[in-house]
């Protein structure tokens, strides 16, 4: 699986971080899903091999412009290059209506039908979207504005016949077990009828992974958060600017993402949504001091996203910066 | 004066070339005018010395995404960045309802006043809006929705005395010449009464320069084209490629508004607003191709912008690409 960040800074641009987005694919598959879609998410596309044709889902994570401003024209640009597949976009019910005023003030029609789904209608509820190779959950989140994560799981991996069981089951190898492994249904010459599927073992364990929009309270996906590969979260400032700026916000800390993490075991920690007083190097607040931060309280796999880095994780769940 | 170039391709952006914006200032002063506001200006902004605390008065030339989709990020931005004075948008009346619905929809709170003024109530009209530095006037162009171009006429240029006149009147030289340059209501010792304001002359004429939106008719400009120092116009196409696409676009080639610009003795043509099927080098179309097409019908001087290409046009009306 591929994450390919967008967009790493919160609020406004700077001139090396644009505003939020992120990519999740399959690693070289040409299906991707879009988390968040600030303004210039279709420029920062240009750099990367990601199509606007085979973008299959949007997920936005709630109706802050650094997360949404981008669609219109994303859209735009995804019927002037021809698309006419239908795009699903997961999101605040806000953004509907929003989007269809924008089509109307600005005569844009779209080649393709947008299905909408109400993000708040999926929250902590059990029902998933399915997307082509992954399972969408919802989790709710806490910030000035209704918010929400979105949990990735992987679906669609590669099986083998469960050789243990066939032995057990008295199910001898032979052509049979050809059709078995295709996940056909099969009459047995002692006239039993088994179906394939119940023999199949996935190459892997599915790989998951929890994608949050803003969140000051990291308490809230912590029961979640135990059994991802890889968790992205916000982590806006360090704790003293945020107990200088205090709770208006509702941003998370270095220290409170990372404690978070700590005490759920997330086994990699994505950190992003920075503010953009922390320059990326030279005097005064630098990235690197949310990163030590964070280091301090959090000792998993811990990068800090930069915009077009590619992570790459691995089936075992190892999780790589290309 | 300087025309900032911010983004110069149609439609969507590229790799190089973003959507619609052009900043217009007096050379080196910090109060600027945006004409247009594609997806991302903001992002080109941060490129520039233009800050967004001194942007008094946008001009937006139609409703196509492509030339205001950056006007909610930018705006939110502005507002971040602590901005208080009022903003004047002059452009299309749908746009000030999509900009409200905006606000409500992603919770967007300036902590400014917009000043909205309708652009087609100042069509073809005598009647201009003042910003600080030029007078604003507005032309209609045909295009798919309605589309306009502004026309910048310089003010507050530098004043001397008019000696010849003075001498005329017998207003002799002493101290109050020194108040009747400051534009002063004087009594003179006959007990005349003048006033300084008709004893000044401009150091130079006021420099006009024209900036359009997208115009299939550069008829429609031919007029007013004849007195300006500059005119800024799209050329989307060849005209082989137009005669491909045929009338639906509503675009200019680089023959029809080269030949226009020529019949009207435009002395500097910018050319702008690129289709992404010309590169910047390379096989295929190429902008190089548009130039040497304009180049065939129009002998003054003649750019095509690039991205972040700063024009400066001197006292004289030249014009140079610094």
């Amino acid at each position: 699986m591929e994450l390919i960040f967008l967009g790493t800074s919160s609020g406004s641009p700077t001139k090396s971080r644009n505003v939020s987005g992120l990519a999740l694919r399959k690693s070289g598959a040409r299906p991707w899903i879009l988390v968040d879609c600030g303004e210039g998410t279709q420029h920062r596309l240009l750099h990367t091999p990601l199509s606007l044709s085979r973008l299959q889902t949007i997920c936005i994570t709630h109706v802050h412009g650094d997360h949404c401003y981008g669609l219109p024209g994303l859209l735009a640009s995804a019927a002037m290059a021809g698309r006419r597949a239908p795009l699903t976009i997961i999101g605040p019910a806000a953004l509907q209506g929003w989007l269809e005023a924008t089509q109307e003030a600005t005569h844009l029609t779209l080649g393709y039908p947008l299905h909408f789904i109400d993000v708040a209608a999926l929250a902590g509820r059990q029902d998933w979207v399915v997307a082509e190779g992954f399972n969408i959950t919802v989790l709710p989140l806490s910030h000035r504005v209704p918010s929400f994560g979105y949990e990735f799981v992987e679906t669609g991996q590669p099986c083998k016949l469960d050789v243990d069981r066939l032995k057990a089951d008295n199910i001898e190898p032979g052509p049979l077990w050809g059709r078995l492994q295709r996940g056909e249904r099969v009459t047995l010459a002692d006239g039993r009828v088994i179906d394939g599927r119940d023999y199949l073992l996935a190459l892997w364990a599915p790989r998951k992974v929890i994608i949050c929009g803003d969140n000051d309270n990291p308490a809230l996906i912590a029961e979640r958060a135990g059994s991802v590969d890889v968790l992205v979260h916000e982590a806006t400032f360090t704790q003293a600017i945020a107990n200088k700026l205090g709770t208006g916000p509702q941003h998370s800390s270095a220290m409170s993402i990372a404690q978070c993490a700590a005490e759920a075991s997330v086994p990699n920690l994505i950190l992003t949504h920075f503010s953009p007083r922390y320059k990326d190097g030279g005097a005064g607040l630098t990235i690197k001091d949310i990163e030590q931060e964070a280091g301090h309280y959090y000792g998993g796999i811990l990068f800090l996203a930069r915009d077009l880095d590619v992570f790459h994780l691995d089936r075992s769940g190892g999780l790589s910066r290309r």
